[in-house]
């Protein structure tokens, strides 16, 4: 494939357009409301007086729009009243109220999630933690950053470079998403092969608890072992244990050099030999494994002539499989020189046949766009898109694809049907991206998706929420992927920290 | 320094001389003994039964001396019982019957902490999850090794050396600590700088709780975000919450190239520059950075003659100060080069006045022995050792050294009264052992200590446990690293899991 057969798409997709034809499919029934009070003149008068006054509290339906809707479109609350508490103590203070007066609440952050779990889902009071927006110091010798928990991942990974440091974390939402709400949803991303979970790389956390707490979890230490780890609670909680307001992380040393190789592969199993030679060969240095199916590449390629440049023509006929791989580091030549032994290896040994490489810059962002632009020209191609987020046992990860295709053609919903089943993903973690798309709306699809999908990932000892957590979409199938019993301790502790449920009510636990 | 001038110990301490001399010092009164049951007759049989008879149950003098006494010979308890369960299922049954008969449960792994977590303070039941030794499943693809809590750390380095694979965590401990400890203390160590903390790289837990439910946390997921991470609050929690019997880890690719680099310094500012100028040169290949000060050579180096082997002599005159720098990787020339642009650096900006490189095989294993040599070198001056594993920020991290020396120089303990004060520690992850030894007893020096250490690491924002947990040790100091409203959390976690406080009472938790 030549090198610069592809597309110059922002890595931060359109937040307008992106989803526009995706509904809500596939969820459980709206749980009923919970009997909370509803908000009255007195609750705003008072809240306004917590958040500091008008300016930092939204009424009126153009900016409560924003606060009610997710960015793909798919889920819609009806909230009256967002705050934008200007510090942690007034995050605190308005929950305390909140939950003195039995009204429900929703933490947003920069409102990027996928599964619905950061906008109100009935009349639920919107606080966001977009005003604690400061990053408060950089240690630059141990690599610690504390930052509230309205700044913008990007800008904080901008401060770090400032400091040859960088996030151990990379979204494709990165120029929106929050710290915060990183951390609240224990997001993964691309980074997560090389520098892995949140649950290792943040120190400390400030969190406004329901009774209005400020609990001050806020170590700077790499290490400290006094005491239950309480901070990870509420890593991955979703906002329904607590509201982060500070996170301590432990940054990662900046890498000097960033280069990336994406190739193609004939077949799955020659895929996963490739991810072990990436492993033997790259080492230290392997930064990223994405897996792209050809029908995922199929789909970006359709989509360029609408809407994308292109560079330069595909070959005829691409291969069934393509893997990008990302290598970075601290020494320039010899990343250059690990990448090229393991081309050369992955070439001889058959693995490989068809291979470009990209050395930073504009020929990187390209390699790159092809892989974030899949879930882009998903969304362009028109009516639903089925998106699920799931870990899978490598030694049968592709399988779900093959065994949906199939599931789905027997009942005829094929390619001439305009029914694409895609696969493409964090492979290098385990972490497929199984999309289904069709070009119109049809229940019957659907139902032949959901539950059978969730079943099948959960007899296969997977996860049917990798990195995007279960928000209001999955809260109802947490069983596929946790036993009874952890999902009674849960709902144990959810009760302990939020006995009279404020906190993003009807999200990642079974209502009950 | 020459390359040899070093001493062939064990990396495994011998566990019946070390400390022999050092007793209960600096801790809270023991409190006093809950109103458990005492064991019976009928208890005895009862228990035998659910863990599978005699062989699997001890009640004799000379067995339960082992399970009584920590390898410090420190804390030592008077249990009548200790139980080896065959099975996570018995673990489990015992435990329940334990709680519904009002007994207390000390659960033991290898008995290798440092805080007398692991064995009885009056007459509680030894659960000991020893028998549960199977690795049972390696999946060389992902990487995720599953292993009962009672297989030994080494073994389970040396099972998994056979997929080129390895545990991220290493101590000196490794040929007798348990997995399943080393999860319940969060255990730290040498590879932490590298592969950080347990909380990212456990994948999943299965744990016995105090009401008998076998909680099954096991994923084998790289990735799951499904619901709250109840995993992590078992990891840390010293045997409080539950007793871990199988663990889920994330093992790292095993490197093929190990080296080493001792360097000696004249001032505690350019160790810190030294550690700047290794992560800038070295990269993603430092796996340790290792601090030792001359005081802590010079015990080293003063007891080779008694029980050593001496290679070679050091110079006449070290330097104050000395790390020990390890890279590793998948490339040996690589490695070896960015050690010698490192060396070459801190050589040209006068930062290291003194080195020597060791790579791999004997020489290397030299290297690491002057570093671990030092606390049984301590051991085998005599009389108690003070010793204490805090977090402090880089800033002062060595101020502490000289702060004590100075408080105990002022109160007439100084060089020539055969006190000494020595730092050294895992400077890399800001965790200083600070150990203050002396020649003979004296209850004073105790007081001059504590509890002014513990404020000198609490003002500074740091840790008065870096690594070892709280134990018996430290379970009333929790205060000066955690706030009160985080103790009271923990406390009410813990009334959660195990309501009427069966599981490893006077431990971690303040006692009530």
């Amino acid at each position: 494939m030549a090198a610069a057969a592809l597309l110059s798409v922002a890595r931060q997709p359109s937040r307008t357009a992106l989803f526009a034809f995706t509904r809500s499919l596939g969820t459980a029934p709206t749980p009923p409301r919970h009997s909370f009070d509803k908000i009255s003149a007195q609750h705003i008068s008072a809240l306004k007086q917590i958040v500091g006054g008008d300016a930092n509290c939204f009424t009126d339906a153009t900016s409560l729009a924003a606060y009610n809707a997710d960015w793909t479109g798919r889920y819609r609350g009806s909230s009256q009243l967002a705050l934008r508490p200007p510090t942690p103590r007034a995050v605190a203070d308005a929950l305390k109220y909140c939950t003195q007066h039995g009204l429900a609440v929703v933490p947003q952050g920069g409102n990027t999630g996928l599964v619905g779990g950061g906008v109100p889902v009935y009349d639920e009071v919107v606080i966001s933690t977009a005003a604690l927006n400061a990053v408060e110091s950089v240690d630059a010798d141990s690599g610690c950053v504390v930052a509230g928990a309205g700044v913008v991942l990007q800008a904080l990974d901008e401060e770090l470079a400032k400091h040859n440091l960088m996030v151990p974390l990379d979204l494709g939402a990165k120029g929106s998403c929050h710290i915060g709400g990183n951390v609240s949803t224990n997001a993964g991303g691309l980074r997560y092969l090389r520098y892995g979970s949140l649950h290792g790389s943040v120190l400390g956390l400030e969190v406004a608890l329901a009774d209005g707490t400020l609990l001050d979890l806020l170590s700077t230490c790499r290490k400290d072992n006094t005491g239950y780890d309480l901070k990870q609670l509420f890593i991955g909680a979703e906002g329904t244990l607590g509201i982060v307001t500070r996170v301590a992380l432990q940054a990662a040393p900046r890498p000097s050099s960033v280069q990336a190789a994406w190739i193609g592969i004939q077949t799955f199993e020659d895929v996963r030999r490739a991810l072990r030679l990436a492993r033997r060969h790259l080492g230290e240095t392997l930064s990223a494994f994405e897996f792209v199916d050809r029908a995922s590449l199929d789909v970006v390629l359709e989509g360029q002539h609408a809407s994308m440049r292109l560079h330069d023509p595909l070959p005829d006929n691409p291969t069934p499989f393509h893997a990008l791989v990302e290598v970075s580091g601290s020494n320039e030549a010899h990343d250059t020189e690990k990448l090229e032994h393991f081309l050369e290896a992955a070439s001889e040994e058959g693995i490989a046949v068809d291979g470009t490489v990209a050395s930073g810059g504009r020929q990187l962002a390209e390699l790159w766009a092809i892989r974030e632009g899949i879930s882009e020209a998903l969304a362009r191609r028109g009516a639903p898109v089925y998106k699920y987020d799931v870990s899978i046992p490598l030694s049968c990860w592709y399988d779900i694809v093959t065994d949906m295709r199939a599931r789905l053609s027997e009942a005829g919903y094929n390619d001439s049907s305009g029914v694409r089943v895609v696969g493409y993903g964090h492979m290098g973690d385990a972490n497929m991206h199984l999309n289904i798309s069709s070009l119109e709306v049809d229940d019957r699809i659907g139902n032949l998706i959901e539950p059978w999908v969730y079943e099948w990932v959960s007899s296969r000892g997977g996860s049917i929420s990798a990195e995007h957590g279960l928000g209001q979409m999955k809260a109802s199938a947490i069983g596929y992927s946790k036993h009874p019993e952890a999902v009674r301790l849960m709902a144990q502790i959810k009760d302990v920290l939020d006995p009279s449920g404020t906190l993003n009510p009807y999200k990642v636990l079974p209502s009950s």
